[in-house]
């Protein structure tokens, strides 16, 4: 079982934030969390605003703890309402139906964190996520 | 008034574990819970994601504390979802309104504790759920 | 890196109960937490009270939260009160400074979950806590 | 008026832990916050405990929560317990009374944020906070 440190999380959110530059996205904020859904580290652009810490960490402990990416959570909420926003009030960290959440395994598929993203379109958040996963030499889950 | 006792529990979560196995489902967690909503015993298998523990028990205890199934509750929520959503934010374990709580009656009807389930699709939990109470000689509300 | 699975948390919890039964000790609830403190099984026996289950819990998240026993959170607490108090405000399932909180460590000493004992004096929930982990062939903190 | 930007957050706690390392210390959580008491940077080293980052931001948020020093937040709570227990909770993020959570201001004295850090003891906690600060070229509150 590979072990998500700090090292990988710091080159997760730089590699994060480098292709939201690329692509000329708005300020983003992007956490990585362990297992548990506890950070690991977190970082905020200039001008992103006071909320973004708290919507990346629920984006991503959200996706840990129903095993599904936010992606996935936010079809579920469109499905079911009620149901997602009840699993919001008894999530610590809170439940965020919406792209950027991405779970990471290891080798053996098995979970060992996840990143959230905030700040621009879901759909781009999403694609810095997964952009930090890969540069860090790591997996997203399926 | 039969008294739903720790190996009442404990029997009731080996069959319903056992029928999410024949029936080849996900991994589950199921929760047992007395009359007032607290835990009597609670097993999560292996790769059930983090927030089961609370979405079994959010099954069990809402269904506890409205008096009828949590597909019921499921039921209610599509007709009235502000109100279901306001009762979870008073409920300290909130109210997960989808199939797979169910309270657990005696032989006057009298309510003895619930069992939640979660981890595949609802109506597949409930059938857990079920099978474990029948296994533990016991009867599901009707 | 060893996972705590769902059948080694059971085999703590019915070596921690045995023990129990030896020692003639008051009835007892056993909680078994992942590393991010989360339930992977909890067992509260016949007539032991409703808050059990959240004291077991919190016996062992905060040994997770803070890297060490409850024992020494209940050291902690006695040198540094308002400190430990504060804490239990922001930990989600709170913190409780009394022995029968283990850490389980796997062979290199990374944790790979908690243990979390209470219904009798501190130091006979310890001792229970402890058992239980060596039947099931797991190492406790040291 | 100074603003606390990413790049000044990145490069205090970048200096925190490298002061950390150079006095042999217990692995460490750094948390840098904005004046309204919201996450701008975040890092928890390999093996900090998983409440670490609450503790950290909480150092902080406290110390903007009071306007002055966690140190001085834990002075108040020896004296005056209740009161700052109090206050821990209606704090969203707690308020956590030992030394390691400093505001950082700008030339004119004026707020920009804080600094918490927690793993070690807490004298050696704010020694790392107050070299973090130095580190980017800011000014501690006195």
């Amino acid at each position: 079982m590979t072990f998500l440190s700090l090292d990988h999380a710091n080159r997760i959110i730089a590699a994060a934030l480098t292709r939201g530059q690329e692509l000329g996205l708005k300020p983003l904020t992007v956490a990585v969390l362990d297992p548990g859904g506890h950070l690991i580290a977190l970082q905020r652009q200039d001008s992103s605003s006071n909320l973004r810490p708290g919507i990346a960490t629920g984006k991503a402990s959200g996706a840990l703890a129903l095993g599904v990416s936010s992606r996935k959570i936010g079809e579920m909420a469109a499905d079911r309402p009620s149901f997602v926003g009840a699993l919001g009030t008894i999530a610590p960290a809170g439940i965020v139906p919406s792209a950027g959440g991405v779970i990471v395994v290891d080798a053996d598929g098995r979970v060992i964190g996840a990143v959230g993203v905030t700040g621009d379109v879901a759909d781009n958040d999403e694609l810095c996520a997964l952009a930090g996963i890969a540069a860090a030499g790591l997996t997203a889950q399926a």
